[in-house]
């Protein structure tokens, strides 16, 4: 688990031109407002996020510790016009922060930048600890795990507003971060896509492990059991995950896997059973307690008939989090 | 896919004393005794194989290219006291191959002397390239995955077995290796269990491309689907490989899962559906073809009350491919 990097923030967003692009750095800006001083960008960006813009010095200044990578080029890797950005950060004090595919270090001038000035790179993506193979040992304290249809449905979002409902409940709760953009929010986490095979689950397995007995972790998914490229991540995420509680994540308006034409989005409905059957391997009391439904590309009326046909289907709560917060999912959790 | 193991190969047996600890050197004694030239050993050893002994000065001379680590040390680290030995072979001409997961070259005398004598060190477990995201894209060509109802139950061997079997009736067929035994008998394969998470779908694709219209991959399973820590393993191999044709493997006198006693094996009536659900997702033709039995822990007329009655839930031919052969399984194949 990272838990060496320094809060607060500095988010780069380079010159991209799209929000798109940005997910990251609205993620921070959205779930960790507090840990976000400043943003920094090139000349031609093309995004704003509500914080104020400072220089790497002057974030520095003003407390920051870490300047982060906040957007996804396109092709995955650091434009070499953002290389001089990166090392006046590192020269400013700050440590970086990257979910990139491509590691910092491998970049000759920021590798050597770090080294001058004594800062840390930190790539998420890249866990730098070893993993044991899961053992299956029940562990103590409970756990909640946000599963979806598909990638991007909101695992994240809903597993993030569970764990916020449930402390501001007065709950232990804890969010345990599955990917780059989560684990720069939680400042640790383990990217579960960049963990070798053979240890999936156990990586999953030291993610969360023992607690108190009312204690509850609260684990973001990742992938889904229904996608043809990423559906064994998201099964060792499951089976080490042990949770005694599923979350459903899905896209009202999606139709198809997203980038896989051929590959229909399954029903809730179908969803639910196939995704217990496998969750009960490594807890047979795991069981659904709500269906998060993203529906920002729904009309409003077929947003509400849509929620109200999951909720018959599923008898279980169906909200938006973002429009309806997930208060009636979290009730269900037990006092 | 690695393909530049030069065979054929002598055998290092070190000094194990348990042919539990060289099932490594069995599989290749086995599979591929043409490709064996020879053993070489310790004094202390307690296992010896069917092959004659020699030096790896002889064994090159008599024409062996490469010495494989053909067994499986106590806690996979390869003992200090080995190491002039591996020196020695490099030295003798011969390159290494290795399936264990401590890699060759982290060896600093083994290093040193595979750079001075200019051979190759071969660390099958460990990919040297790099693998693509699944794109579930359907392949042209016919292809078998064994699969099973846990770790160790002859999955390779089916494989290998109905490869045989095939081709020995004229088919085209390729066995296509995911374990580091399968990689050193085919002399090339992915040990799938060792590629990042993200990529298992698209490793699989990538050992099985496009072929002729009637030709077979015979894919050798892994894990299983059942297994606390491995089934993200085999479920991303099986989305992968889009089988056509499935081969259940199931040990009948096993009663939990290796190592793992608070899991059960299931039954092969409730693995059969299980697998075949997912295995349509990327394959929506995907059948059974049969059952191949390790029977070697059954008394005799046990193992025929047990094959009988697999026969009859199942409706596939059950056989052992040791006691029995696979030609029953091929048949289903189609002309």
């Amino acid at each position: 688990v990272l838990s060496d990097i320094r809060k607060p923030y500095l988010l780069f967003l380079g010159d991209v031109k799209e929000e798109a692009f940005a997910k990251t750095a609205f993620g921070l800006a959205d779930w960790c407002p507090d840990d976000c001083v400043a943003q920094w960008n090139l000349p031609d960006v093309g995004v704003r996020l509500p914080l104020p813009e400072m220089s790497p010095r002057e974030a520095a200044a003003a407390g920051a510790k870490s300047m982060v990578v906040a957007v996804a080029p396109i092709g995955g890797d650091i434009p070499p016009h953002w290389r001089h950005s990166l090392v006046m950060a590192l020269e400013s004090g700050l440590d970086l922060v990257s979910g990139l595919h491509v590691r910092l270090a491998e970049i000759p001038e920021v590798r050597d930048a770090a080294a001058r000035c004594g800062r840390a790179l930190h790539d998420v993506r890249h866990p730098r600890r070893r993993f044991s193979v899961a053992t299956g040992r029940r562990r103590t304290g409970k756990r909640l795990l946000t599963v979806g249809t598909d990638c991007a449905v909101g695992k994240k979002y809903a597993a993030l507003a569970i764990a916020t409902e449930m402390r501001a409940r007065g709950k232990a709760a804890n969010f345990r971060a599955t990917g780059q953009t989560g684990i720069m929010i939680a400042g640790e986490g383990i990217a579960i896509d960049a963990v070798v095979a053979d240890f999936i689950s156990g990586a999953a397995e030291a993610l969360s492990p023992d607690n108190d007995h009312a204690h509850w972790d609260i684990i973001e998914g990742q992938g889904s059991l229904f996608h043809p490229a990423y559906a064994g991540v998201t099964l060792g995420l499951i089976h080490g995950s042990q949770a005694d509680a599923l979350v459903l994540c899905h896209d009202g308006a999606r139709r198809f896997i997203n980038g896989f034409a051929d590959y229909p989005i399954v029903s809730v409905e179908t969803a639910i059973p196939r995704l217990l059957d496998v969750a009960r391997l490594t807890n047979p009391a795991a069981r659904f307690v709500g269906v998060c439904l993203n529906s920002s590309k729904l009309p409003p009326h077929e947003r509400i008939a849509v929620m109200a046909e999951i909720e018959e289907r599923t008898e279980l709560p169906c909200c938006d989090p973002i429009l309806d917060g997930v208060a009636r999912i979290v009730d269900l959790l037990g006092a």
